[in-house]
């Protein structure tokens, strides 16, 4: 059985939401942020990075969201979560999920995480109070230029949906209003009546 | 017949190089970053991001390098360049292509973009006097935890090797001494004597 390693409130609700989505068979086994749990020996054996998520399957463990979501959508074929048929579509996909990743999330992690790329403490409040017009950018291309409609990537529910839900969750506490994106409002609250996603942040509210 | 949008020095040479490995026809296109060509009226409207690589394929224009290079090994699956085929071994190979995007390439960004995250000199400054270290960081873990030998995921060459080959000719520039990183800087040594390689480094010089 997949175990899928998740903290809530991260970048692991994505994952979460992909494999219920799929209706794969896996326990979620929740890290203790507070205590740090992600840095503790025994989870590094598990993920030296110390991040979320891992997933751990019968091959291996697998990490870094973009490269999880895509072996769910391409391991259960028939979700539809991903066009894993038409090479092209699969890869317009994939440029929207590394731009999450390696945009839109990294424009978030500069609030509390600014310890990745600074020592300072001036310059990492510097990068907190700038977050809200980082995220405010990403967001405002994501809204104008990827999104389809209904769904990320058009007519299609693919891993962009849960991915897309997962971060703009993070826009209030990131200081972005996120009346101003209204496409991707809208995506948010019907993402919210999906049975996945209810069964995912319940997942995250266990103890 | 493809177009890639490319300037020299950035992360648009890993897919050159995996255009040469595959033996595409295709079209490489400077930009000139020295008069900000890539924020240009007519570049956004290839990629409004403004950013480089983009490739121009027949049904559309892609970009963001981990999607880029996944769709060259799955376009051409004779060459080896990902295990298409195996489902597990493919996600690994996508792993370390979204781990050297969203942090080794990010923690590069930092010395010369820090104005995607902050306004305040100060903060620019801070950010750029710790990329040795962030870099030194990413690295490390890429040296120990990643590398398998002689190429990155092991006996088979994949998008990985250009990616990660790519990256690692910024440390110099970065402050960090290439050679902390022995299996890695071997393999810097033994990419430069691909022809691919060679082709992809000549197409950059071109003016």
């Amino acid at each position: 059985m997949l175990k899928l390693f998740y903290a809530p409130n991260t970048i692991a609700l994505a994952s979460l939401i992909a494999l219920e989505e799929v209706g794969a068979d896996y326990e979620p086994i929740r890290l203790d942020f507070q205590s740090t749990e992600q840095q503790g020996a025994s989870y590094l054996k598990i993920n030296p990075k110390g991040r979320v998520p891992a997933l751990v399957t019968e091959r291996g463990i697998l990490t870094e969201t973009p490269a999880i979501l895509a072996w769910i959508a391409q391991s259960w074929p028939d979700s539809g979560l991903a066009p894993v048929q038409d090479l092209f579509a699969f890869a317009e996909v994939q440029s929207v999920c590394a731009y999450l990743c390696s945009t839109a999330h990294v424009a978030h992690a500069h609030k509390m995480r600014g310890h990745r790329w600074t020592d300072d403490d001036s310059a990492k409040q510097a990068m907190t109070s700038y977050v809200p017009r980082s995220m405010a950018a990403a967001f405002q291309y994501l809204e104008d230029e990827v999104f389809q409609g209904p769904w990320v990537m058009g007519e299609a529910f693919t891993i962009a949906d849960p991915y897309l839900f997962t971060i703009a969750r993070w826009l209030e506490g990131d200081g972005v209003d996120p009346e101003m994106f209204p496409k991707i409002h809208d995506h948010r609250t019907r993402m919210e009546e999906r049975k996945s996603v209810q069964t995912a942040l319940a997942t995250q509210l266990q103890t």
